[in-house]
Order: C-alpha cells, then structure tokens, then sequence
C-alpha cells in the first residue's frame, strides 16, 4: 500500500493527483507544517530532507517530486501518464518536470522559504520583492516555449500536467497575475475539471 | 548525431560524463559565457533558457541534467548506467537526480547567480555569504543519507555518479572543505580515475 506524506499548498499535490490520475490504492498522511512537524525526528526518519512529498512503498520511501511522478506514472502503465517506451518523449517530460522543480519552485520559494540561501531580513525582504519578476519570467517562458496544448506535452495527458497546475496555483500568492499567461490558465481550468483533481482537492481541504 | 552544448565549469559536465560512459558518437560545442554567447538569439533558438547544458538530438533538443541524463542511459542501455526495468530503483535514481538539480545546484548558484533571485547588492552579498552553510548542509545529507557507497547507489554506477561528481567539484570554489565528507571525497577520487571522467575532463580543458 502506497501512502502520501503530504501538507496542504504544497507541491505534494501533484503526486496527490498523479495517484488519482493513476487509479492507485493510496493511503494520505498529513505532516504539520504549523507545528514543525517535518523537523521533527519521527517524520525525519522517513525523510531527512524534512520536506513533502514523501511516498512510503513497500520497498521503502521516495522523495522529489519528478521522482515520485514517474514512479506512479510507471507502475500503473496502464493509466498512460508517461512515454517511457519512447527515450525522446520520456525526456522531455522530465525535461519539463526537471525545469518546474529546479527553476520555477525554485523561484517561488523565495517568497517564504528565502531562509534557506540568507538569514538578513533585509535580504530575505529583497527576494520577496523580486518573486514576481523571476516568476512570471518562468512562467513566460512555460506560456510561449513549453506548454503544446491542450496539455503541457500535446494532445496526450502527462505527468508533466498535476505539476504545472500546482506550481500554477501559486502565481496569485506570488503576485503574478494569470491572466498574463492565457494558455497557462486555460491549462488550470481545464485540469480543474478533472474527475482526479477534484477528488485530490476535496480531500486536501476535508 | 547527438551535440552537446556545454560551457567550462557548468554542470554540463555530467552529461558529458555520461556520454562517455555509455560510448555514445557525440560532437561538443562550447557556449562562450564570457561573450554573453547563451543569451544571444542564435543559442535562444537551441534552448530558450539560456542555459547549458543542452543535447540536440535528430528529434530536437533536450534540456535539464536529470532528463539529458536519463536520455542517455535509456538511448544506450548496454552500459547499464539506470534501471529502467525497476521503477522503483529507477525513481532512487531519479530522487537523487533530482535533489541535485533542485536543492545542491540551486544552493551553489546563490554564490554567482544570485541576480536571479534579488537585486540589491547587499542581499547577492548577503547570499553568497550562506552559501558555504547551505552547501554544506546539503553535502552532509548526502554523506550521511544518500550515498550508499562505493557509488550512490551502491554496487551500481549509475547517471547519480557523474553528476554528484560534478556538484563536488564545486565544494572548494563554494568554500566547503571536501574533507568534511569523506564518502564524497573518496567518490570524487574514484570517479577522477574511470576513462569516461578523464576523457570528459580533458576534452573540456582543451
């Protein structure tokens, strides 16, 4: 049994809606950010990065979302959710996937996570101010060079698609309007209409 | 043919590595950062981030060190360099991939691509005087909970090798004393020895 260690406004959403995607028998565990409990030693042991997503197997636990999207994507093959018979087009989802966690995460975080590259709050201040710009320069390039359309990837339906939608859930707290990018949010849109989103949120917010 | 765009001391390196490894027919074609050459319009059109390292391919050109690596391994499966037939030691693999490009790499970039996330003087100082503790920390992790020995994944060489390879090389230069971390250092020797690695650096020093 498969079990999701996740905190609300997260990234663990996309895995969230990954397993959905994939009809898979999951179990959700809730860590606390509010009480700190992702630095405590019970949830350090499971991982020592002390941060979600974390997906506990019977073989043992995966961290990283890329990771885990293409763990789900191929152990339930037959959901479709990656291309990995074609090398090319298996790359270029993570290519994606890649860019999302390492540039456009990335960026976010220095809204409220600046703590981890300065500790001078004049600092910090400074990289909140500057969020906006690196993140809607992020997401210019998602809109004009990286999004194919419908989905992230073309007419099929990826792993690459749960993530853009919860990276995309953070442009308003950002400052970044949506509106700048109209492929973006017609993506959320219509991910917002899948039967696996809707269930995934609803258990987030119950 | 596949051409690999890469620049001196980036983290193309571990691509290069890789090609290497898996005795794939490759050409090199160096991107002059000196020259502002990665955000001119000619290398725009190969990769829109302004980055390297990227790999063109017959089908198009393929960005991000995780994905690049993964290309590699599963184009050239008889070098055996990711286990793509288990998901689950695959997305270990991944994870570790993964965890360099988002956390190690974006920890170490604070030092000299901090434009990317402020502008103040005083706070690109303020980072890249962090930048020793971030990397460190994110060094110790993977002495103490990632790298299984005698490569990061064990028994195996893997695409994990040549890229935490590559990120070690930085230590010194981030002001982090390798000595610290005797698993990696003792990596970083064994790597510095396979013909892959010394080809690789060697065409690199030109």
């Amino acid at each position: 049994m498969l079990k999701l260690y996740w905190a609300p406004n997260t990234c663990a959403l996309a895995s969230h809606i990954a397993l959905e995607e994939a009809g898979a028998d999951f179990t959700l565990q809730r860590v606390d950010f509010r009480a700190d409990e992702q630095r405590q030693s019970a949830y350090l042991a499971i991982n020592p990065k002390g941060r979600v997503p974390a997906l506990a197997t019977d073989r043992g636990t995966l961290t990283e979302t890329p990771a885990i999207l293409a763990f789900v994507a191929q152990s339930f093959p037959k959901a479709r959710l990656a291309p990995f018979e074609d090398p090319f087009a298996f790359a270029k989802v993570q290519a994606f996937n890649s860019y999302l966690c390492s540039t456009v995460h990335v960026a976010h975080a220095h809204r409220v996570r600046g703590y981890r590259w300065a500790d001078d709050p004049a600092a910090l201040k400074e990289m909140q101010r500057k969020v906006p710009q690196a993140v809607g320069e992020c997401f210019g390039l998602i809109e004009h060079s990286m999004l194919a359309g419908p989905w992230v990837m073309g007419a099929a339906f990826t792993i690459c698609d749960p993530y853009l939608f919860t990276l995309a859930q953070w442009l308003a707290g950002d400052g970044v309007d949506i509106a700048r990018f109209p492929q973006v949010a017609e993506h959320s849109r219509r991910m917002s209409e899948r039967p696996a989103v809707i269930k995934a949120i609803g258990a987030e917010l119950g």
